[in-house]
Parts: C-alpha cells; sequence; structure tokens
C-alpha cells in the first residue's frame, strides 16, 4: 500500500494531508492492517488485568507495556497520556495512539449505564507531541451506543474526530454497545450496528468486540460491511489459548475481512519475552500474511 | 421559481443572502419543492434498515447511499459528516445535507425520553465545505418536542439554525413528538403544533410525519398552514409497496400543500438500479409535477 | 410621559441611555402603559390555541399574527425570532419584542417541573436587529419560580437583563410560579412574589397571571406594590368574553395599578377583523385611557 | 482601625490593595465590624417578607428598603443587583453588597435539596459600578453545605471570592448547612464547620446562622474561632422583640466575639421611622460599642 | 538525588522544566520522599477534626495549621487557596500545595456517590503564586473511582495535571475508591487499581489509603508496583497511638516502597510544640531515613 491508496477523509485539510498519510501507512506498516497494543486497562479494569492468579509478575509495573511496547512488532500502542508523558522519554520510537476517555468498572451497567469523558482535548495532544517529540499517530475514544449517557460520547467523539483529522491524527474508536437497553452485546447485528455508528461519526477504524454465536467469522461480515470505509479492529478480550486466539484473529482477517486487531491481555499478561513473541505472532498474521502455523512458531520462539 | 421568490428570512446577512438564495433553488431545483433523500440511519436505526430480510444486499454497505445519490435526481442526500467525510472524495457533485446530530434507537421512550445532541457545530461544517470544496446545501437537525430534553435540543436546533443562516446555508428541522408525555405521534393536530415548533425556530424546511388517520391527506393541511412559511416535508417512513408510496407522495404535495418529502428506507433497501428509479419516480412527482402513473412508469423501468 | 419621565436602570451604560429611552417611549406610547401582543404560543401551546373549535380559521396561519401586528394598535408584539426572522420583511414596522425562550406544554408538571432555555443569545438579537433594521424594542423570558429548574431560568434571566440593557433593549419577564411545589398559581401572595423576583432580576416589566379570588382587582395591588419600579403587565389567559375581558383589564389599570397586559388568545384567536378590533380596544383603555365603553365600542367596530 | 490593621488577602493583587482596603474600612466603619442590613428576601422568601400580618405597610413596596438604606446608619445593604440598578440612581450614597445568587423558598428541602446559582458575574458588578458610578463595596454568595448540590454552588463561591478580590472588593459567603444529609441546621458544631468552608473558600466575611441550644453564646464561640481571621456574622432571622434581639446581638459580639451581623426582617418589617431607628441600635452595638440600653434607647427614639 | 535524577514528565514543556525540577527537589528535599502536611480536612470534614474531645484547643483556630508548617519540618502544607491568601503573607516560606477541590462528608455515599469539583483553576493558581510570591510548589486534587460521578474527577484531575506541569508544578492525586459500587475502600487490589488510575491520569505523586488486611504493608507493595514512576503517599488516617503511626509510616516506606506519607489529624489535634514534633518524626522517618526509635525520639523531644 503507498501514498497514493490511503483514502484521506475530507475533514483532513490540505495542509495535514502528508501527514495524515504518514501516520496512515506508519500505524498499517503500508498494508491498511492494524496490530493495536491496547493498553487503557489501568484505568478501564483497575489492577484486575495486571496482578493475580495467572498473570505474569512483569505486568504489575506499568514500564511493562511500554518494554513490550518498544521490542516487539506493533503498529502502535495505546493508551491514556499520563503514563506516556511518565514513560515516553525511554520509549521515544515507540508509534503512540493517546486513548482520550477512560472509566474504570467499578460502576455496573445494573447501578447506571456507562458513561466516559474525554481526560484531554485533542489541541492538548497536539501540543505535547510537538512539546515531547514523540511519534504520536493518532488518537482512540470509547462510545457505548446504547447508553443513556450515549450522545455526551457521541457528540465528544464526533469533535474528536474532526480535531484529530484537522491535525492529521488518525482517529479510532472504540464502539461497545453497553447499557440497560442493551440485551446482548455480542450480537452480530448489533456490533455491525455499532461499527456503523463509529464510520458515522468519521472514524478511521473502529474497534468492537468480536461476535459470539454460531460461525462468528461468518457473521461478522455485516460489521466490515456496515462500517464500509471505516476499518474494523477486532478486541482481543481477556486471555485464551494462544492457538485459539491466533486462529481466531485469522479468521477475522481473513473470513471476515477485518483490518486487524486490538489485544491488550493476552499479551501484557505474558512476562516480557512471551508477550514479545506474541505481540510478534499477531502482528505476522495481521500485518505480514503468516498462518496461523507460521504465526505459533513465532510465539513458541 | 426564480431568484427573486425566494424569501430570504432576515437573519440570513447581506454578505451570505446570494449564497443562501442559490443554496435554496439549487436545493428545490428552482421549484420549492424538495426531494431529500435522507440517508441518517446507520445511527438512528443502527444495522436494522441495512440489513436483513427484505433488504438488498448493496445496503449492506454505506457507500450504496452514496452510489444512488450520485446517480438519482434528488434535491439532495442527507447523512451525517462523518460518511461525508470519507465518501465524499468520489461523489463530488452530489448535493449534501449535513445531518447535525443523531442517536441511536436502543433507548426506549419506556426507559428515558429521547435527546439527540450535535455532533459537530455550523462553524464546522462550513469550514469543511471550504477545505473539501463539496457541495454542501444546508444542515439537518432533530428535535423531539414533549420529550424531557426538549429544552435542550430546541436551544440547539433555534442556534444552528441561526449559525447556518449567517452562512447562507439551508437548515432543515426533523420534528418529531415523543416521549413519555406523548401519547400518539401521528396525531394530525400535534403533527401540526410540531411543525409550527419548528416555524418558530426558524426552520426553512421541517420534516414531520404523516399522520395516520382518516382522510389523512386533509387532516395533513393543519401542519402545512401551522408551518407558515416554513415549508413541510413528510417522512418515508418504513418501506412500503412502491404505488402505495407513490400515491400517498402526491396527496401530500396536491392535497396537503407540502413541499415534499424526505425518504430514506424506501429508497436504500432497494438494490442500487431499483433505488435510482425510486429516486427518480419520487423526484418526478416531487419536482417534476408528474403524476403518480408516470412516476411509476419510471419506476419501472 | 417625556424623556426626562423614563426612570432608566442604572445597568443601561451611558452609551444606550438615548436608545433605551426610545425604546420605553415606544413600547408604552409615552404613556408607560404597554399593550403586548403575545404571540409566542406556537411553541408554548403547539397548535392547540390557533386551531380548533371556537378559533377562527385565520389563526391557522402564523402570517395571521403579523397581519393583526401590523394594522392593529399595539405597544409591541412578541413572538419567537424565528418567526420574526421569516416574516419581518413584509411588517417592517410592527414594534417587536423577541422571546428569547419558550418550551412545549407537552410535559405536565405532575411529570417534571417546567424548564425553559433560551434559544438565542441577546447579542444574536442586537446583531440581527442591526442586519436585519427591524424596530426591536426588547426581549422577553419566561421564568417558573418554584421549579425544581428555577435556578437555570433565574440565572439566564438574570443575564438576559443585564445584557439587554447593556443594548439598550426594554427586558420584559414572564414570572410564573410553577412545579409540584406550587398549589397554586393564581394565589395573589404567591403573584405578588414573583413579581418581586422579577423585580430583583431588573426587568423592566414583568408578565404575571392574574390572581383567582374574591376581590382580585384589590389583592392583585399586592403584585403591583412588590414589584415597586418594575412594572406589571397582565396575562391575558384563555380567550373569554370581550366584555368581561375589557372590565377585568380596566380594574387591572385602573384599581390595582397595573402598567397594562400581554394579550394573545383573546386577540389572534379571533377573525383579523376582529382581532384587530380587539386590540384596538384593548389599547384604548390601556394607552389612551378609554373607559369599558368606550372600548366595547371600538370592538364592536 | 486603619489602613495598616486591615489583613488584605494575597488573592488581592498589588493593584486592588488600596481600593480593598478601602471597602474593608468603610464596610467596617474603621472597626472592623459590619452591620450589614440584608435585603435579598424578595427572592429568597418571595413575598412572605414584605406583606401581611405583622408587617408594617411601607415594606410592601421595595423602595422601603432603598429608603432605610440611605437614611439609617448602616455598614452596607445587600441585595440583588436588579433593584439595585433601578433604585440607586435615588440611593447613591448608600455602600452597596451586590448579593450574587439567590433562589425562591418554595422547593423545599424534603423535596430537593437547595441549589442557588449566581445571577450576574463579579465581571458584571465590576462593569456595573464603573457604569453607574455607585459605591459599591463588594459581592454575598450563598452557599448550602451539605446540599446534593454544594459541589456546584463551592465551585461558583470560590471563583466569585477569587475574582472580587481581584477586583477589591469584599466577598462575604452565607453559608447555611442544609439538605436531606443536615439533622440541625442549628447546630453550633456544624454551624462552625460551615464557617470554616467559608474560610477556605476565601470569604471575607461569613454570615451563619445562630446556634439553637442552651449557653448559644457560649457555643457559638467556635464557630469565631474556626473562622479564623473571616470574620463571622450572625444573620438576624425572623421578627423577634426588639430587647431580645439586640441582648442577643451584644452577646454575639462581646461573648461569642462576631464581627457583626446581617439583619433584614427585623429592621425593614418595621415602618420606615422605627426600621431606622433599629438600624441605629444595630449600628450602636456593632459599631459604636454601645451598651444595650444605650442600644435600646436609640431605638425607642 | 540531584536534578539529573528528577524524571520530568513529557507535558513539562521545555520552559518549564527547570521550575518542575526545582519544585520536585525542594518538595522532596532531594530524596524523592515527601513528608505532605495534609490540612483540607476544614472543608472536607467540617470541624469533626478540629474541636471536640481529645482535640488540643490549639486546633480550634486554623491558624494552626500555619504555625505547624511554618515552625516544623515539612515537604509542604497542602491546603486550601482561600486559608493560603488569608494566612501566607505570615507564612512567606512555608511550600505550599493548593488543594483544587474539596466537599464536605455530610452527604454520605447511601445518599448520593461523592463528587468533589474544583474551586479554582491552575491558571488561577499561577495567577495567585505571581501576585503573592508564595512558594507555591504544586497542585493537589481528589478524585473518587467508584463513584457515579468519577467522570467528571477525572476529567478535571487530568486537566488539572496537564496545567499544572505546563507550568512546572507538582501534581498531586488524592485517590480514593468511593460509592455504592465500592464494597471495600481498604482492600488492597483495590488500593492498587485507584493507583493506577492516578498514573494513568498523570499525576507524581497519589495518595491513597492504607490497606486494612493481613500483612497489609506486604499487600501494599501492589499498589506501589501500580503506580509505576507516580510515586505512592499513605494518606495518615484518623489520629492514632504515635509509636504505632510512626511504626507504620516506616514500614510503608521501607517494605511496600511508598515515597512518603500526607498526614493531617495526627499532626494538628495535638497542641502546637508536640504537633511540631509530630511532624519532625514523620519527617525524620520519611526523609531523613532514621529509624523508628530515631523518631519517637524526636517526636518526645
Amino acid at each position: 500500500m503507498g501514498k497514493k491508496d490511503v483514502i484521506v477523509p475530507l475533514d483532513v485539510p490540505e495542509s495535514a494531508r502528508k501527514k495524515y498519510i504518514e501516520n496512515y501507512l506508519e500505524l498499517t506498516k503500508n498494508t491498511g492492517r492494524v496490530m493495536l497494543f491496547a493498553g487503557d486497562q489501568k484505568m478501564e479494569h483497575l489492577n484486575d488485568d495486571f496482578y493475580g492468579e495467572g498473570i505474569a509478575k512483569d505486568d504489575a509495573d506499568p514500564e511493562h507495556l511500554f518494554r513490550i511496547a518498544s521490542k516487539a512488532k506493533i503498529g502502535a500502542f495505546a493508551t491514556q497520556l499520563g503514563l506516556i508523558a511518565r514513560y515516553g522519554m525511554d520509549y521515544r520510537k515507540v508509534p503512540y495512539i493517546v486513548k482520550i476517555n477512560s472509566k474504570t468498572h467499578l460502576v455496573k451497567t445494573s447501578q447506571r449505564d456507562p458513561i466516559s469523558r474525554a481526560l484531554i482535548d485533542v489541541k492538548d495532544v497536539v501540543e505535547f507531541q510537538n512539546n515531547s517529540g514523540l511519534n504520536i499517530l493518532g488518537v482512540g475514544y470509547t462510545i457505548y451506543p446504547g447508553s443513556e449517557y450515549e450522545h455526551i460520547m457521541f457528540a465528544e467523539a464526533s469533535r474528536i474526530v474532526y480535531e484529530a483529522h484537522k491535525h492529521g491524527l488518525i482517529a479510532i474508536i472504540w464502539s461497545y454497545p453497553r447499557g440497560k437497553a442493551v440485551k446482548n452485546e455480542k450480537d452480530p447485528h448489533l456490533i455491525a450496528g455499532a461499527a456503523g455508528v463509529a464510520a458515522c461519526l468519521g472514524a478511521d477504524f473502529v474497534k468492537v468486540n468480536y461476535p459470539e454465536c454460531k460461525n462468528a467469522a461468518e457473521a461478522f461480515k455485516e460489521a466490515v460491511l456496515a462500517a464500509g470505509r471505516t476499518k474494523v479492529l477486532c478486541a482481543g478480550g481477556p486471555s485464551v489459548d494462544v492457538k485459539a486466539f491466533l486462529q481466531r484473529l485469522y479468521e477475522q482477517i481473513h473470513v471476515s475481512g477485518a483490518a486487524g486487531n486490538a489485544t491488550g491481555r493476552n499479551i501484557h499478561q505474558k512476562p516480557l519475552d512471551e508477550a514479545i513473541r506474541m505481540c510478534n505472532a499477531i502482528y505476522a498474521i495481521t500485518v505480514e500474511n503468516k498462518t496461523v502455523e507460521e504465526a505459533l512458531k513465532i510465539y513458541e520462539g
């Protein structure tokens, strides 16, 4: 994929086109596919994802995320600006996605519908980028369609996409239907709807959950179609068996037509070396067009 | 209808009058009538309107909307800025209405009254228009009179109309009475009230539902009267039999005095060719003053 | 009443004093009394006040309001900016009061306390006035003391009065105690309180409901006293017998000490000619110091 | 007390120190003590405090407040800007405190916790002062610690104190614990807490209720201590026997260590002459260091 | 610890690096450890912490806090700007942390989840610092993860950290999980999560509660790890036996790896001399690397 193959959305002004194209190509390693290392869980899931049974000791320290991001093959590492500002000076070459909003998982939907607000504006991200010289490719924002507060998040997301594009940054929307009105978050038709919402909001990429149903890979095509030119990334979800994970990833890309994945726990809950190999295996399938078997060999070192 | 026949509202400043008149005439094809192709449902109804039984496969891809808009006779195509920014470079000649706000249909009125917030400001639309060179004729905004949140939407709508007019853009309000306080959304007297609200908010056009009652065409006159110089467009609603649709459209215009329609599902749920013919049939009645029979022939190709 | 008799509030800056005095004198026709033709009901009451049994056919069209306002004797015509912008070019000589906020009557107090937000800022009204050249004398705003949302409306009202005065515009507050905490909206003591609130907010005139009680004219003196230099206008209320209406109006002014009235339905629900005569009759009592009998003759033509 | 005795808070910038000191000395008549004539009840209590049994007829007219303020000895007269703007031209020498926020008493705590929002910004007060040339010494703001909305009022109060000090104005906080969480508003320990909150918010003076308990004067010392350099004023409360009132006032100052009082109803519910004498009696104890007997003689004329 | 050992977060721009490093070194006395004298309880706990059984009389007066802060060894004294502005002129050498937000403890979680809003902006703190010449090292802000309002506080906290860093100020977050969704505030795993949230928000230091569980010092390591480069301070909590307090403090630092403490009540509820010795004892362990026995001797004088 070359510079001419990037479809630059029209809210990217002339002055930012070059930067947008560079960011897009770097994020996708000139393939249009994205291996996103997702590391926003320290707010989203508190310490549950980083400490406890079945989680490597390495993961207790937030620097683990940066060590992985700097040593493994990834498209970008997504986390909050606060962490990036604190560790970035030692991990200058990592390509970053600044996750703009985050909430904790303490208040459950049965108590109140989810709401997550922007922690920082895009203009701050741009200023931060200029001041720090870090390699920031774009921004991320989570919406919860079906929440009683969706209107607040839709408005913020739309604003953030628009401002990101004005500065040539890539905009990724995490789109998770959730709230008392949502019966089944993993329904493929609903996931397709959530992908379409992100497209309407102008996202370059939308991260959605993978359906739980029969023939999920087949059913997931609906979401890829619904998102149109907005490319679909699959959330990695909780840690599972590596081979199953890679197999599912392969199908997401080669059966459903997804543009990649956004994986966190399946990577960082492993010790550093294994986490790096896991990244590289995911990257192999996503970006390097390898088979599941080839990827598994990479993982197994 | 010529330039002198357009009644320019006084909140259009001198400097924007020419543009307003041009936009008005282009939107109405010099007839004062509007054939609006409404395509904001990917947020409003998620993927329910685009995928499933009775819906053409073409409709699964958002580009279907742009293909129709570019090949059929329409007054304008209304959709969210995010989609326009993503596809507009390939559909530069389409006349666009930017739909400013949208919500999903997940939260029902029984759970909470409807609220839909602006995703973008008019000044962003103007900036986008300047940067992109697209043919944007105006903006759209939905209000829900009778919602516990109507005050929020009334304030946003009023602001958007005022700002749109300052820039010579046409302002269309979707006005749907809805909420726990609303017993019958399709009551002609209530619809007339909803049309009047849009007139007070300064809309150039108001899109309302068509009444469900005896002698609907007759009863609908009340709304046309109540809106005064704000012209009334009828929502197309869910897909119905084509002949019945065209017959009803004809009556809306020639019996009730409506200025046109805003149709989505009855168009885009059809395969591309049929969708184009459907547009052209609607356009024939609305803009070209054709009979139902003539329009039906166009539809049937 | 001459220029020197107008007590200019001190939040009118020196530069705007002349305009304030001119507006005050024009609104009161040099008498200190106001005959306000109130036409904001298309939002407040939807189409209930404009269409149906006992309402003249003329009233179905919003232009009816402008026709009356332009042909009858009035102090000013109060309605939303959207309507003024749409019809004002044909009714340039009408003195206007821009009604800044409005809500519908769909959500009842038993469901939720009333809230009505500003649709437009005073600075927009001033800009509109400059761009349009219309004869705008002032602005109006409704507060609901006793509503759970009174703090929001008090803050907006205070801001609007302050900004209006900065530009030499007259500020009128509609003050209606309403909400679950309000047992009897027509209690004269409560109405006096509502008038006092408007005085504290800086209003030039306060429109209140007329009490429902024995010796209402006598009881209403409390409100006139409580408002002090803020002058009291009586809401006209729903249509009643003309003679009774004029008699009540006379007592409001000559017994209670009110400065006039703000009448809508009792005027516009009549056919044009009768509506004009009704205006003129009200004007005769309010501004021309005529008797009820003289006014009645004017009404009867 | 001289200029050097005024402890100027450090948020008063150098450029405003002189004005702050002048305002402080004028408000306290060079004694550090304050006799504040509180007249914000037309919003707070509607007309209940101004009309009815046991209330002098004079009080029905808001000008009564200004007449008292101009003819009696007072430190300052506190009321809303709207009233000051309407009457100030005839009462130019009155020292004013602009009461920034006010609510009505209609919504009771059992229905919803109290909230009162700013009606105007400090910058508007400063502009108003410059335009009008009135003698405005400072601003007042009410907080309700313990209300579910305390965070909104704390933030506004803090901002208002900070802005007032930037312009050399004195800042007085009315601090009344109230809300479903507050069991006894008149508990001396809670009142002390409320005084401390105002100190943390930067108030120069805090107006609190006087405790209802045994040895109230003794118990009230806790509040005076808790407020530290923020000086404590006692709310006058509802009308009571004059001698008892003056006796209590004397004890507040000479036993508890309060810096004065803020009295409304005990003054303005009396006829003009008696109200003036009442002011003077309060002033005698507060500012002129007179005994109760001496003050009583002043009251009795 | 020297200038080169301070890891300056990348949201500190080049122009503010020097100031940030100076503030960091002064706050930590060149050791990286912090002895924070926390004095924001006059809002947080009203007068409960300052007056009553078991509390020294000295504590009734807010100046007690400043006397301690000026005479004892501390890293910084944290309190609200209002108090600092009122006493700072007499305590110019005290290093201050401005506590940006505060609420009262009146509304309990069973009634409504906690919310605390900023009383002042960072830009005001910077202006205040410039105007006053006081020695302000940084700012503090409290978040309540798990509250239904966490999104509001997270957004404010993130903004405040970012703005503080722009001006070279140190940012400390008080992070207390609280709300109906929080079952056990003192759970070590939850505390670790709360520390991680502060890290994601960019805090330089996070103040958390010390766990209540078996082997608390051991369990608390999780929080220190989770916070990463954001250093952990332990809240002092209610007054306890001095020896036990110092022993626990020693373990927090030498077993758990905490960077210090933020202690209020255990200091200021003592008479001035004892409070100073208590500060010095805490400082000895925290900053001077003394043993519990040595510190105890300091306390005992």
